[in-house]
C-alpha cells in the first residue's frame, strides 16, 4: 500500500492551555481507507513518543521501511481499511511535519526552539479535533493509542466524552510514576548536557547536539526492552569489530546496538521535540481537575479496551489496572486484557499478531453494538 | 568509633592481567578490631562501585557521615569488631586513595587519565592479597561483598580457592546481564559525551566534566532504587521551588533528587574511575577460563552465603541463584537467602538490620565450624 503524508495549515488560532495562542499552525497526517457517508467509521490512532503520522504502508515502491504499525492497519488487518477510515496525525510539538519547536516562529522568522509554548496533551488532541471537524467527523468510531498514544486516547475521551464510541488504550498509564518521570528527566538531561544543544538554538548550526540526543534515544531503547529480551538478543556476545586500543569503545553487542540505535534516531527526530513531548507527558495526569480518576471518568461515553503486557516495566500492568479500576468505579464499560509477552513495552510494535487477536474482536463487538452488524 | 583511612605504598611490581605492570602503587584501607595472634580472624569487605575504604565509624568527632556500612560493622554488630579484624580496601582503579586513573603516572609525572591500564577484578583482589600477605593473613575468616563487592568476593575465592573459610555474596551476579551492560554503557556514555571530559585529560582543568558525570551518577541512582521505592519517596510530588520560566528545569521532587544526587557524587568521585570500574565489571565473568560456573567453582574451599533481594532489578534474584546453582553443582557448601525488601538493590545499605539477621548466624555457624566455638 503506497501512502502519502498530507499536510494541512490552519489559520484559525489554536488556544493553548498555557494561555498562549498559535496563530498559524499545521498538522501532518495520513489516512487509510474511506470515510463513509455518515462519517461514523473513523478510527483515530495516536502515535507514541518517537512515532509519526506514517502508521502503515510505504511511501514509495522503493521504500523498505513500512509505517510504524503496519501489522495493525490495512485491508483485512485489525484496523481494517476495508471497513474503517483510519487516521494518524503527527503530534503538535513533534517533528514529523506538524508544528513544533523546529517550526518557524512567525514572530521571528526563525525556528521556535525553546520559545515554542509547552503544549499539553489536551492541546494536542484539541488540534486534532479541529482537523476532524473539518472532515465532518463529530464522533469517532474508535480512538486508539499505544504508549504515549494511550495517554492521548484517554485525554481525547476526557476532553470530548461523547466524541468516540470506543477507546483502546495500550500499554499506557493514567499518569507517569516517579520512575517514569526519572527516566524522562534522564533523557532530557542527556540532550541538554550536550554543549552543542545551545539552549535549543542549534538549528542549522554545526556541530549538532547529536551525541547527547543519541544517548537519550539509547536510554529510551533500554526502557522499551526487557531484561529478558535484551539477554535473548544480545547476551554477553561481543561485537565482531571492536577497537582494541580503546577499552571504552563499544565491545559488547548490546553496546553496539545502543550506539547505533541512538545515532539512527537522532538523525530523524528533533531534540527539542523530545524535550517538549516528554515534558508534556510528565505533566499529564488523567485525574487533573478532579479528586480522583473515578470522578474524572464519570462523563465518559465510550466503551474501553485496556491492553497491558506482563513484562512491560516502562508502563507496567498495575498502571493500566489503575485506569481500569477508575473506569469501573465510574460505571464505564471496560475490558482489561493482560497479554503475556517477553518483549515488554515494545510488544505492541513487534508482536502485532498477538495484539490483533484482542483488538479485532473488540472492534467487531463495537461494530455490532453501534451498527447492529459487523459490516456497517 | 573514630577511624582513619591508612595508606600503604608498594614498590614491588604488580603484574596486571593486561600484561602491563604497575611498578609503584598504593592502597588506601581501613581496619577495625584487632588481628588475633594466629591471624585467623580477618574479614575482608569489598566495597561497591562508588564506595571506598571508609566502611564504618567517623573520621572525626565533628564528622556527620558514617562509613558506608556502619550498620554492619562495629562492636556487637554483624561484623563484630570485638571478635573480628575487619578490613576494607579501596579498589585499585578507584579514587578513594588507591592507585587509579587520577593518580600520578610515574612515566609522565601527570595523572594517568586514559593511560591507566584496564585493571580486572582479578587484578584488584591480587593487589589486596599483597597487603594481607604483609600482615601475615594467609587465610581470611571471611570475604564479603555487596553489589560490585560481591563479584570481587567471588573473584577472591576463584583466585585463591583456599584463602577464605567463608564467603558472603550480597546482591551480585556471576557476570553482568545484557541490561546491566547497557546501563553501565549509558553511564560511561554520559561521562564521555561531556565535551569537558577531554578524553579523560580533565584533571586540574576548568570547567570539569561535571554535568555528564552527574547524569551518570543519577542513572546509577535510578538502578539502585525500585519503581516502588521511588513512588513511595517521591510520587508525583512537586519541588517547592521550581523555575517558572524554564519548563525543563527540575519541577518534580524526583528530578530535584536526581539532579542533586548526581552533582553530589561527581564532587567526590572521579569520572575516569567510574569508567574504569564499570568496564572492569562488564568484563568480569566468574566462568572465565572454564566451560561453566560449575567447573570454575570446583576447587573452591570456602563455605558460601548468597543473599539476594526480591525487588532488586539491578542484580535480580535469578542472577544470585545462578551462582548458587553453580556452587551446588560443584559440591561447594552454600546457603541462599532471598530477602524481601521494597528498597531493591539499595537494601543492603539501607536495611542493615535485616541483613544482619542473616549474616550474624552465618558467621556464628562458621566460627563454630572453624574454631569449634563462637568465641575463638
Amino acid at each position: 500500500m503506497i501512502v502519502k503524508t498530507q499536510r494541512e495549515t490552519f489559520f484559525e488560532p489554536l488556544e493553548l492551555d498555557c494561555g498562549k495562542t498559535l496563530e498559524k499552525w499545521k498538522l501532518a497526517y495520513e489516512t487509510y481507507g474511506e470515510l463513509n457517508g455518515t462519517a461514523t467509521n473513523a478510527i483515530l490512532i495516536f502515535h507514541g513518543l518517537v512515532g509519526d503520522a506514517h502508521a502503515t504502508g510505504l511511501h514509495t515502491t522503493e521504500d523498505k521501511i513500512h509505517g510504524w504499525w503496519d501489522g495493525m492497519i490495512g485491508s483485512g488487518k485489525a484496523f481494517d481499511t476495508d471497513h474503517y477510515f483510519v487516521i494518524c496525525i503527527n503530534l503538535l510539538g513533534g517533528c514529523g511535519g506538524s508544528t513544533g519547536p523546529a517550526s518557524q516562529n512567525p514572530e521571528t522568522g526563525k525556528p521556535y526552539g525553546l520559545d515554542f509554548p509547552l503544549v499539553t496533551l489536551a492541546d494536542m488532541v484539541r488540534s486534532q479535533k479541529v482537523l476532524l471537524n473539518k472532515w465532518g467527523i463529530e464522533k469517532l468510531f474508535c480512538v486508539v493509542g499505544p504508549s504515549t498514544g494511550s495517554m492521548l486516547a484517554l485525554q481525547w475521551v476526557k476532553s470530548y466524552p461523547d466524541a468516540a464510541e470506543g477507546a483502546i488504550l495500550i500499554a499506557g498509564p493514567a499518569r507517569l510514576s516517579a520512575q517514569s518521570l526519572a527516566l524522562n528527566w534522564a533523557m532530557r538531561e542527556a540532550v541538554q548536557s550536550d554543549i552543542f544543544y545551545r539552549d535549543g538554538d542549534y538549528y542549522g548550526k554545526d556541530p549538532q547536539p547529536s551525541r547527547g540526543a543519541a544517548l537519550a534515544f539509547a536510554l529510551g531503547a533500554i526502557g522499551w526492552m526487557t531484561p529478558h529480551s535484551m539477554q535473548s538478543k544480545f547476551g554477553r556476545n561481543k561485537l565482531e569489530k571492536a577497537d582494541p586500543d580503546d577499552p571504552f569503545a563499544p565491545q559488547f553487542l548490546v553496546e553496539g546496538f545502543l550506539d547505533k540505535r541512538g545515532k539512527d534516531f537522532c538523525r530523524f527526530f528533533d531534540s527539542n521535540s523530545l524535550l517538549y513531548l516528554t515534558r508534556s507527558i510528565d505533566r499529564f495526569d488523567a485525574a487533573d481537575g478532579f479528586d480522583c480518576l473515578e470522578d474524572a471518568f464519570r462523563e465518559f461515553q465510550a466503551q474501553f479496551l485496556v491492553v497491558t503486557y506482563d513484562t512491560d516495566w516502562r508502563y507496567p500492568p498495575h498502571e493500566s489496572k489503575e485506569i481500569v479500576a477508575g473506569l469501573q468505579a465510574a460505571g464505564v464499560p471496560v475490558q482489561l486484557i493482560e497479554l503475556s509477552n517477553p518483549a515488554g513495552h515494545a510488544s505492541f510494535l513487534r508482536h502485532t499478531d498477538q495484539l490483533s487477536e484482542v483488538v479485532a474482536p473488540f472492534l467487531l463487538e463495537m461494530s455490532q453494538f453501534v451498527w447492529g452488524s459487523a459490516n456497517e
